[in-house]
């Protein structure tokens, strides 16, 4: 299973709800690997009481050294929120990264290196990364919340971009014999009303049946529309006749 | 500006972090239009306080009921964990969603809905919307923290496709002249270490040969090893002589 080949690295993380926070995107998303690498202990054993992610906080896994942490990985990938930084390893945006990682993930495990909330990665962890990924945000404000860039990435991991295709067929629109029927009823109220003017009907009819026709009415709810005006007609002449 | 017409609107938020949370994702990404509908009040105080995000924080508005806040809106988008619910009203993955949104952007302000962290958009809520989004989070654990959920929508909409494709180069690989000086020199160091037998030395140098030419190693970085090499065996050398 491909899912199961991420590891989600937190490096020196120190809040406790973001280690949770991050915990609860990877169970959203489906990753379950989650390691950390000297984590702020306190901040670790209040993090397990995560919403929904207690099962990946208990299996978690800490280490004393980042080598250790990614061991088993055969490609190690870190996160910056650098732009423009002399990183001596590739810097890629997400949507690139991604693409590469989902390529490696089939056959060998990935590591997905997050730093801690205040400096991110040092040099000496980047210095164990194949290359870099730089969520596309501001480069005014690049620097976002642990929690919600490991939701950012592993929704990128899980995207489709043929959903992006999926759109649901338009409803189909009203037929001409019931626009007709509903300009009707609608000249009829208007002139009981007192909207439609003798001297001017017959401009105001064919107003009134462009603007009908310029409403993009679905054609289920055609019949909804018909029942309402006759119940409105139908409640205006009573009102005449009492 | 695209950007611009984007109104972020949080209804009932009640946890001042995630309040921050929402409004620091909006800065990363460059959304500025951040309004509440009944926010309870103590949290959206404390969460003025929210890393970077001061500015969308002081400039929110605030509101009693979910018409105000998406009066001026032509586009109502909801948020919802639900993957099958009778919703009345298209509900779109958020991919799907991304691109409606971002075609009516550039002609109308477009409000995008999140309801609170415990109950989600309400039926009533949901009324006001054109259509739903969902993230697809796994159904299994389809709710995901409010901050979360409001950055990974972002990002949908700042994401660029044709950015995936943005691959570096792979650097070019050492030429046959440079490897072969290497396989020498490895050769020389074999054999000087005592690695290389005198009787099998010819099939030795075949398998270093071979080794060396699997060996995908970057044009910019021969000179290195071959640098480290003659060090090797000039400290050798001079081992030797001592």
């Amino acid at each position: 299973m491909m899912d199961d080949a991420l590891r989600i690295v937190l490096v020196s993380p120190r809040n406790p709800l973001n280690i949770g926070a991050a915990a609860r995107a990877m169970s959203n998303f489906g990753f379950f690997h989650l390691r950390l690498v000297n984590p702020y202990e306190p901040a670790f054993k209040e993090a397990r009481s995560a919403v929904g992610a207690r099962q990946i906080l208990e299996n978690a896994k800490v280490f004393d050294a980042l080598s250790a942490a990614v061991a088993d990985c055969s490609v190690v990938v870190g996160t910056s929120a650098a732009a423009h930084r002399d990183l001596h390893v590739p810097l890629y945006r997400l949507e690139a990264a991604a693409r590469l990682i989902e390529e490696r993930l089939s056959s060998c495990p990935v590591a997905l290196l997050f730093g801690s909330e205040k400096f991110g990665l040092s040099n000496d962890d980047m210095s164990h990364c194949h290359y870099l990924l730089r969520i596309p945000a501001r480069e005014e404000h690049g620097s976002m919340n642990l929690g919600q860039a490991v939701a950012v990435c592993l929704y990128e991991l899980c995207r489709e971009e043929r959903a992006a295709e999926n759109r649901f067929a338009l409803p189909s629109s009203a037929s001409a014999e019931d626009s007709e029927r509903l300009t009707l009823l609608l000249l009829d109220l208007l002139t009981r009303s007192g909207y439609v003017n003798d001297r001017t009907s017959k401009s105001t009819e064919l107003k009134i049946r462009r603007l009908m026709r310029r409403l993009p009415l679905p054609a289920p709810d055609a019949e909804t529309w018909l029942g309402i005006l006759r119940q409105i007609l139908w409640k205006m002449h009573q009102s005449n006749h009492s």
